[in-house]
């Protein structure tokens, strides 16, 4: 896909926004002069090549260096449209030479979960910052492996939540904080799709569980982040309605209930067998705030405030804008040695209120 | 408010729509000739006087003939508006009189809560249909005791489930049972109000629980009218976070998730402390069900079905119809001598579940 300048301005614009938030939302990120964070992408999925890869394809921050893929005729195609040099081909073999690549400063991960561990671990020894996609891995004990490879090996670790890099949904936190609806009261959220056979995703060795870690995190995290309390209280309920043979090593269905510290209730919802689009609602005291996807595009945002006003805001960053300004929120971290927002300690805080979750409906995360 | 002649005209259409969807709904209910239902009014409250007694206004089928009240004046004042004889004009203490009043075919209780009963067996006792809103009572002993005086003496009992007579709740049904969207998955449902300080509602003598035995009701009725299922495991989650007097006695929040026999996910939240419009998502394998609002009108449905067919119906039924198609069922069981679809048993099966709700958030169901 390629974006437009006028996209490209309104992104700009929108990054400028956030930035402004004062939410951990970085301004628009301080590159040194003349020098973009160098990345290697890790594996060529759906994600890298129709959303990151072209995301970075608009930062001013970041530029694409390298490349780690199984099938090497799909890395030298990816390697010609992004112009990265050949001899900058990797496989998951010689994964660790990256060590020797000084064109590299940073991967992208967007492996099979099970393998988030493993790599994040390699690359944070090969001295290269880490940005790994959600969820961060399918045990906490990998989770607190990871954090410690990139703690002592003293790189960055950030995981790929974008919603919270998200222009809209930093604004619907940023009027939760403001006390512009009052108190928060209650949350709905869900997320889910209709997975195809023969995924990846359905082999509970390489998901770690079903939709819950996949889709239903979204509708987790933004409970977090909504209310900006830990998880207390969780009650959940997982089954399986459809019997077609996909099913038979993850759930098709969670729905759950957490009550946090303050009293918030969020009751959530996430599947694999059919459409649910993404969305949470937020009920305050004084207002609500409704969004509309947890999608590439199509975030809408609704309002109403305890002022009167109402708010009625389109998705503002064209697919893949979410993703530019995930990786310059990175790079900014990276070049000013700040700890990311959604840094490690905060992956492992959403698989650990999975692993409750999937306890509760008496199941387990992992294998 | 008044209808006009054409809303008149729209709600006789719906009413014979509704009775095409054979869910249990009534053909046009089919008056003895140059009879109507005669209804005694059991308390003038909001729901009375601004919803039910106007919808009897519309009807075809019924009439008010009597009204109870301690407020003998709002009676008298009531009496005029709806030309009932002054001589029909009872009080909570001489209601039992009614037997004697051949002019009274049926009551219509809106009584608190923990009124239901008693005046619903002192109604069967009398030997008067027994129209009674929800919910059904304040404990199961209750609902059970109400279930026992009606069929001894022989009268129907209907518990006021609207939203089952209202024609864009039966579209979603049949829609679920036509299989129109595949087979369902899972579903989001909820509806709260910010309670003003005082209300009885909060009494749990009078109430018998907070947000959910008021509203949150309507949200576990829809997963149950939806699903066509009773509730396996349920788990659920209650709070209070406003501490401004007004939750001393009940819970201000409630969030639960249930799980049906089929596999089928709920997740529904509730309150009393702030807005929370009604609405209810159903995610099905080929396609959903979204309705907005479980209010006297606003309920818009939208889905997307197998087909490709895209649903946008605004609610059909200008306030106070529903109360109206109510009415009109209730008074078609009656002539054709034939057991209400939400009768007894329907109110029993919601407070079951209600008490069960409670359990596992820690509280319990009456006092």
């Amino acid at each position: 896909m390629k974006l437009t300048r006028r996209d490209f301005s309104r992104l700009g614009a929108m990054s400028a926004l956030s930035g402004a938030l004062t939410l951990g939302a970085p301004a628009q990120a301080e590159t040194p002069p003349g020098r973009k964070l160098r990345w290697c992408i890790v594996a060529l999925g759906r994600i890298s090549m129709g959303q990151f890869m072209p995301g970075l394809r608009l930062s001013k921050t970041g530029t694409i260096t390298a490349i780690v893929s199984g099938h090497r005729e799909k890395a030298e195609q990816q390697a010609a449209l992004y112009h990265v040099s050949p001899k900058n081909i990797y496989n998951y073999e010689n994964f660790d030479e990256i060590r020797h690549n000084e064109e590299i400063d940073a991967v992208y991960i967007a492996l099979p979960n099970a393998m988030h561990a493993e790599f994040t671990i390699r690359a944070a020894r090969a001295g290269k910052h880490v940005l790994c996609e959600k969820p961060m891995a399918t045990t906490l004990a990998d989770c607190r492996a990871m954090i410690e490879a990139c703690r002592s090996n003293n790189v960055k670790l950030m995981i790929a939540y974008r919603c919270q890099y998200h222009p809209s949904h930093l604004r619907a936190i940023e009027l939760i904080r403001s006390g512009a609806v009052g108190k928060v009261l209650a949350i709905e959220s869900a997320f889910g799709f209709d997975i195809k056979p023969g995924e990846w995703r359905l082999n509970k060795r390489m998901a770690g569980g079903g939709p819950l870690v996949d889709v239903g995190i979204y509708a987790l995290n933004a409970s977090r982040y909504l209310t900006g309390e830990s998880p207390g209280h969780i009650k959940a309920n997982a089954s399986v309605i459809d019997h077609d043979g996909r099913f038979t090593q993850v759930e098709e269905n969670d729905g759950w209930t957490v009550e946090f510290p303050s009293g918030i209730v969020a009751s959530c919802n996430t599947t694999y067998g059919g459409l649910m689009n993404g969305f949470f609602r937020v009920h305050a005291t004084k207002g609500w705030i409704y969004m509309d996807g947890f999608n590439y595009s199509g975030m809408h945002l609704t309002a109403l405030l305890a002022s009167g006003k109402q708010i009625d805001q389109p998705d503002p960053i064209p697919s893949p804008g979410q993703f530019t300004l995930e990786a310059d929120y990175f790079a900014d971290c990276v070049w000013a040695n700040r700890e990311p927002k959604t840094g490690g300690d905060e992956g492992l805080r959403d698989m650990t209120a999975i692993s409750r979750i999937y306890e509760s409906a008496g199941l387990r995360l992992g294998v």
